[in-house]
């Protein structure tokens, strides 16, 4: 019953980091407030966070790191890092950014395996050295369905990030990490993530 | 009194978005079902930021663009993109992702302006070309006090982050655009904001 459980997009956010903070831990128990010190965030709403997790009582010395990890993994169905399960993406745009995403190094941690890049530009697809195929962008539809790739990273010119956008959708992608600074729109149900450097400075302030 | 106002963080976070949307709408008014519809979030909670920017009336035929762009950039302290507004910030770490910043065109329509580029590695330094100076990292307290830089973007390696922030921090940095994959550990006062492409796929699942 537990994929009836509804996770708040914010809560899902806090456990994502909370995973990685996890992961990074040194110590066999963790407690809320030490959470809160490395995160920032109110010990309350961690504690309400864990209760979403299904951790309903406050426990005083702490909860064991390798259970909390296992619950948050299985409530964001984070089954494994097994090759099996991981999600196929593409990096759509290999300029000096998307470039520099393929450091396979990046990903090979993750629940996530890169199996192509597209760029407009020939030479550059040569040139280029990554650790899965290179392909000319026309070919993106094809390459889409064929690999089944169902996330893009986004890593395009500004001015052509809509229409590559068009491309990505009508080639079925279910999801779009943005790395452009434009707003693209896509239909309902279609997930978008916008990263951005700008807006994370804008933050700071 | 207008700084009095507090912002909540989602609401910030929803305001630099919705600037950014607002930058490249090409039509001079804008209703909140527009801004719904391009980026997702209900209009009521959209209609509750706009209330906090000031607009506290619904308005059937939409905000004038300009005016709401000025109210939001006003609100954010946004004040202009003039050089002499311009917070100085360094890139910290130059391997691929680093390098992949030091393209000038990403900050030269924000309000922030790239000073320097640390690496420890020397022979990087004088390879890479980019439009301010790069300097090894033993130099990096020296150097953000003399360019009065006050936000670090933290591209090292993953096993170099934590006591690279620790240096950022003795030289008195005031916050930090972290895009390795480790939470680090800063004092309060200092913030910092996570950006990975890792958890935005996660969040597109």
């Amino acid at each position: 019953m537990e994929s009836l459980i509804v996770i708040p997009e914010p809560t899902k956010k806090r456990l994502i980091q909370m995973m990685q903070l996890l992961l990074q831990f040194d110590k066999t128990r963790i407690t809320s407030l030490e959470i809160s010190e490395l995160t920032g965030w109110k010990d309350s709403l961690i504690r309400h966070d864990l209760w979403l997790v299904g951790y309903n009582k406050g426990i005083s010395n702490g909860y064991k790191v390798s259970d909390l990890l296992d619950s948050i993994r299985k409530i964001l169905c984070v089954d494994s890092t097994l090759e099996d399960n991981k999600k196929n993406c593409c990096i759509v745009g290999l300029g000096r950014l998307g470039a520099a995403l393929l450091d396979d190094d990046l990903f090979s941690e993750s629940q996530f395996r890169i199996k192509a890049g597209f760029d407009s530009n020939i030479n550059r697809i040569e040139i280029l050295r990554s650790s899965f195929s290179l392909y000319p962008i026309n070919n993106m539809a094809n390459i889409i369905r064929q690999e089944k790739i169902i996330f893009a990273i986004l890593c395009v010119k500004n001015k052509d990030a809509q229409n590559i956008t068009n491309k990505l959708i009508d080639a079925k992608i279910e999801g779009i990490v943005n790395l452009t600074e434009v707003i693209v729109k896509v239909p309902s149900g279609i997930k978008v993530e916008n990263i951005s450097i700008i807006n994370a400075l804008q933050l700071l302030k």
